[in-house]
């Protein structure tokens, strides 16, 4: 396989993580989502669900000084905040990973901190609002707030965190390889489409 | 074929132009490029290389004057800039052309006048700059100016006109159904990919 390392960055809702999922299992190779939140966790002190909440998503100020204040860790590490220590630790999570093994990760900016070798595929999976919103509420129930909402909250949390530490802006296709709508074209197809680039 | 409409936005020098080509001889249909432009000339009376020059970019204050003195062109149709004009009647042809038979349309914000077809498959081909200024040299030669200017000239041009006529990015992912690096992927399996998706 001529692409090793396959980065899926994706919009919130739009099925990335099961095609990335799906991705991995089919070639065989290993899948970092959760798993790089757990390995993060266990370098930093950091509760999983913090760096769940934090690792991906630019926080409000006072989200995060609530976040960092309950689990007891400290705001500066180094002249760093804990914000960005966290991004510090992940990118050398991520560095470390595929040294070891062929993978497939989903976001965290791994797109970007990969971009210069030739082994990464760098995957974009997006998808309109209303397929996210009706795909959000099928798989996670509803919630107080709209769907729509939720969705224009994520997406730019993701888009602050991205342009934070990448100085590039999140969705532009041009820091990707391979960009794909994927209720247009369909999950299954998209997962196909990696696959064959990928073996290529 | 689910997709008879195909509309390939590009970055100049990424060689969208020979892969929209490819797809269009290959799929057996219509190829609008030049021949879109010839279709507008005839209708406004605007010269091929007028509208070749500003159908696609948004030209700076004094070349817009020179032109339009140049060919005489009227400043201001029913309230309209020779440049807004100009716009509607693309817009227009484009829409008469898709109702007349399955095609490939390069560039000319066709994805963004055809967005809420169903038939229709959005396309955009982006490569780093090193590949594009290697291309464009290779193809059109040398000019006082470095490859990489004319690029970035080309690119902001576009991006101005884009942002003018759609209100949305130009090179945004979320604005494609498929967008492809030519480089990494390869000219070739770009036309493939394309032709694969349009037939599914």
């Amino acid at each position: 396989m001529s692409k090793r390392i396959i980065t899926v960055s994706r919009q919130f809702g739009s099925g990335g993580r099961t095609i990335a999922k799906a991705v991995a299992e089919r070639l065989g190779i290993a899948y970092y989502d959760k798993e790089l939140i757990k390995k993060v966790a266990e370098k930093t002190g950091f509760s999983s669900e913090y760096i769940e909440e934090n690792g991906e998503y630019a926080p409000g100020r006072s989200i995060f000084s609530l976040a960092s204040s309950y689990i007891g860790a400290p705001r500066v590490m180094g002249g760093m905040s804990a914000y960005d220590y966290l991004w510090v630790v992940q990118r050398n999570a991520i560095l470390e990973i595929v040294e070891k093994e062929p993978c497939v990760i989903v976001g965290r900016c791994a797109d970007y901190i990969l971009k210069d070798r030739n082994d990464v595929l760098n995957v974009y999976i997006h998808a309109p609002m209303e397929a996210r919103a009706e795909r959000i509420v099928r798989l996670y129930g509803e919630s107080e707030k709209k769907p729509e909402d939720r969705l224009k909250e994520k997406d730019s949390k993701r888009a602050i965190n991205y342009k934070h530490f990448t100085g590039e802006t999140w969705g532009d296709a041009r820091n990707y390889d391979l960009c794909l709508n994927s209720e247009k074209i369909g999950i299954e197809k998209c997962v196909e489409m990696i696959i064959e680039l990928a073996k290529q």
